[in-house]
């Protein structure tokens, strides 16, 4: 039986501002960098321990997973970063705040943009300065890898190969695995350990800062998981969980 | 022609306290992270970027590395962590003080360790909470690469197979290189660049928190070093190199 813990990165700048974040690289705010070294004592205080990390090239994910590793004094700690793993990109919507976008697009359209498994925001204009060819860290990429937008299926589709060619034998080779990651990366990696459909895997929120805990069987298949941290604040997270489930 | 960096951790808390550190995994003093961050905003003003960084595993390395690449907004850098990189191991002097090791070795004995090329101080026993062997992090080597102690010539044959078949591909491949180390570890890359002999390179100082930037030739032969930062403190440091040598 193995162990994976998931780790959803603490409140960045943008979460405060209500904006449309993807892979805009965005640093924590105070509040989640606290967020991140609690979880990082979260995890310690529970004896678990890690050979490797994975995370995003995104900032935000990066510094999460130092400060939880700074917790747990495990700052040796071989780290791979990805853009695999980084959020959902949001298009021509990476920027805009909620108003903005409902003023632009109309909130009927931005409510279908954001709760659809499979319907992409508006692309980027390559020649846009928010196009991730612009950016060195993914310079390496085929420009097929680059995303102009994505939906939720669009990145469960360039996160998946990351965890059959690198996460998943990582694992099966005995390394204790965290991945410090972001809300529709984390999704996409749930979606597919615990089988959710299309529908019900865009209501279902993995709450930022609290580790999840993954008890999987010789082949990788949950058989258990949890939240840890806080009694109250995993309760809350778990019954948030629950009521999504039952709204479908 | 190619570029390389390299940068020496900045104080750490027992720089403070005089003690012998070794692979004593000690942090940064807060003057030592002012020293790092400086030195990340140096390479930045002068137009130097990278594509990956090599450090030790112990963390006043790594956080050396982290912050200067925080300041010159790198976090996403690939970063890879090597035992090959770390301080040269003092043996049972690990952790005692100046006055302490002289009241129990005499002080001519002490002066022999810690400027001879060849002679290593008292080995630990295999037994001793400070053998690498009790250290997670070095659980993957085999016990022959293990120190007990070492002579800068031990830490000089340790980090090369490094600089050959990891750092030097790296360079030769076009990636833009870091390496952010310690004091011998750095000496041991120097001594090997310059073919400085065995006598002269225990006297050369590597300064602290100074960017020391080589070109390189075709083959990896220095063209030309200089050290990069405050023009006071670059032509101290160049000064005490130079009385160094004279020294000899």
């Amino acid at each position: 039986m193995y162990k994976l813990v998931l780790l959803r990165h603490g409140e960045s700048t943008w979460n405060q501002e209500n904006r449309f974040t993807g892979w805009t690289d965005v640093d924590l705010s105070p509040k989640g960098m606290q967020e991140a070294s609690a979880a990082g004592k979260t995890l310690r205080d529970a004896g678990l321990t890690f050979d490797i990390a994975y995370t995003s090239v995104l900032k935000r994910a990066i510094r999460t997973c130092w400060l939880a590793l700074e917790s747990m004094d495990l700052l040796w700690l071989p780290t791979v970063r990805s853009w695999r793993l980084n959020e959902r990109h949001y298009g021509a919507l990476q920027g805009l705040n909620k108003s903005e976008t409902a003023a632009q697009y109309g909130e009927a359209q931005v409510k279908i943009w954001r709760r659809s498994y499979d319907i992409p925001p508006p692309p980027l204009e390559v020649t846009d300065e928010r196009f991730p060819g612009f950016d060195r860290r993914y310079s390496g990429l085929p420009d097929s890898d680059l995303p102009r937008t994505e939906c939720l299926k669009d990145t469960v589709d360039r996160f998946l190969p990351f965890w059959h060619e690198t996460i998943a034998p990582s694992i099966l080779s005995g390394q204790r695995v965290i991945v410090v990651a972001h809300g529709n990366s984390l999704r996409a990696l749930v979606k597919y350990l615990d089988n959710i459909g299309d529908d019900d895997i865009v209501e279902l929120n993995i709450p930022t800062g609290l580790p999840l805990v993954y008890d999987l069987d010789a082949h990788l298949k949950p058989i258990k998981s949890e939240y840890l941290g806080d009694p109250d604040a995993v309760r809350a997270a778990m019954e948030a969980v629950a009521k999504q489930g039952k709204a479908k």
